[in-house]
């Protein structure tokens, strides 16, 4: 085995950075997570991500690339992170080379969505497709667009933010002040705070922890109206974002992934109901909308092949 | 002149149909229109722009290429047009392999706005850019986008459609059943009835005629209060859709033309402001929101353009 390439994905979340090797589309390994709150500062918290490389390395020789995928925006060529909101210290840190140096192995960084969007093509659900939408529903709303059978990045490399944009010209000022942005709809909390409300407004008391997605998908199978409603809305928001997408882009598929998108069929009927009540012939009739193949490991697999394909290495095996 | 190649350019609208010989990024000449509605069918308007043809060719015999910008989807390898809305007896017409058969030069049929697109692109404002959207304000919305140095067509050829897409998942349903149609919004039709409405309940009664787009821009150069707001109104408006193309495709450039963009500042200043307001760092530093080059010559230009260079010529000169 040592002799095929072997690469190293690293995860890089507000919570915890996750690294795995990945060998023919396989993660073969993972190793202990390491918790970035731990770290108030950027140098301490690389050299511990390389302590992770070295024990790996030893483990696995064959080890060709790394590859990082960051909760934020990355100037891709420079591999400079610009900013990690949720990281302390994370502001212009070039990880790219700084990693590059200590472990004298090719690296590239990429942003977490586009990571999760590489690895639906190139591993998952869209595997050989040419043009296709991915959007990852979680805390927050990412996504990853490949046009033409390449990675849409953009003249500053910070495409495919698909939760910020805007399904309501009135809503309000999000992150950025823009106005009715996707994730102030549709996130974790968004949604768990339009349950609380319903069910408060319905007379039923309910705790918010009782109103998160994972629990919103049991009371919705159990028949429950209220959750039932509740996904039927968040479809609806979600089609206008994806219906733009349509427009503007004309994928061949739409892909999604994350905690959310685990309402399944809950979420998926909806969507692609209203989805396709909102597109012209040309745009739906070949259009697919399908759950991402991976899970938590998304960011992982994405790294780590799009590292081996930034090396040189043929990753369609 | 006859060794170097020329071009035809056809701009095919609802209402007539443009033809020029471009040499070199200039017109040097137009035909006599086509009364695009004398038709009602097909094959005899095929026939009487071929007519045309015939008489350009007879004058400039060095055309190499024939372009057409058609208001419609087009299946572009193919260029067999769907549907052309506004047109009598265009559905499915196998436009390129007729005019191809009738003249035996090389013809490309393209959607009009892409036409526009283009010719900004490589002609206009947008000269030397990898990423841009351009967008066309008149009758209805319609745009092109260029990722990467390439035309974005997407899966079945019908990418760009900014128009169509939605700035609010809560508005009405439009042409194709899509909720908040931006073309809902900020078509010439709709401007005038936004003017018009709101100058009835300041109780100063217009004629309709005195509300469209060419009179708002001259009562708001005169300090007119309601024209000023109803610029303002529709900045707003064409602000969310295009922050939308920003956070998703992070182009250098938006380029914006066609009739009610001859408003100029009354319309670029607030919608620069708005727009800039709505987006991160990474996305506005360098940004450029610019008006077209080209006016009602676009579509000719585009077309001609773009037809020389599928057929392989080198037209960056």
């Amino acid at each position: 085995m040592s002799d095929l390439p072997l690469a190293l994905g690293i995860d890089f979340g507000g919570t915890s950075v996750k690294t795995g090797v990945l060998y023919r589309g396989n993660l073969i390994e993972e190793a202990a997570r390491i918790d970035t709150q731990e770290f108030e500062a950027a140098p301490p918290l690389i050299a511990r991500i390389h302590e992770t490389i070295v024990e790996l390395r030893d483990k696995h020789p064959g080890i060709e690339a790394i590859g990082l995928g960051v909760p934020g925006f990355v100037d891709f060529p420079s591999g400079m992170v610009h900013n990690l909101t949720n990281v302390k210290g994370w502001q212009k840190i070039h990880l790219k080379h700084e990693l590059n140096e200590l472990s004298k192995l090719p690296v590239t960084v990429e942003n977490d969505a586009n990571c999760m969007a590489y690895a639906e093509w190139k591993r998952g659900a869209g595997r050989g497709m040419q043009n296709l939408v991915a959007m990852t529903l979680g805390t927050g709303v990412g996504g990853g667009i490949v046009v033409d059978g390449r990675m849409v990045r953009g003249a500053n490399y910070v495409a495919g933010e698909l939760g910020q944009s805007s399904i309501d010209y009135q809503g309000e000022a999000g992150a950025y002040g823009n106005r009715g942005s996707l994730e102030d709809y549709v996130g974790n909390q968004q949604i768990t705070d339009l349950a609380h409300a319903a069910y408060t407004k319905a007379g039923e008391h309910k705790d918010r922890s009782d109103c998160a997605p994972a629990k919103l998908t049991t009371l919705a199978l159990q028949g429950d109206p209220i959750a039932l409603e509740i996904w039927d809305q968040i479809a609806q928001k979600l089609s206008t974002a994806l219906m733009n997408c349509c427009w503007l882009l004309n994928p061949e598929a739409i892909i999604i992934g994350g905690g959310v998108a685990k309402a399944g069929p809950l979420l998926f009927e909806p969507l692609e109901r209203q989805l396709r009540a909102q597109l012209s012939p040309p745009f739906k009739d070949h259009l697919r909308i399908l759950p991402a193949r991976f899970g938590n490991e998304a960011g992982i697999v994405g790294a780590a092949s799009l590292a081996l394909e930034e090396a040189g290495f043929d990753i369609d095996d």
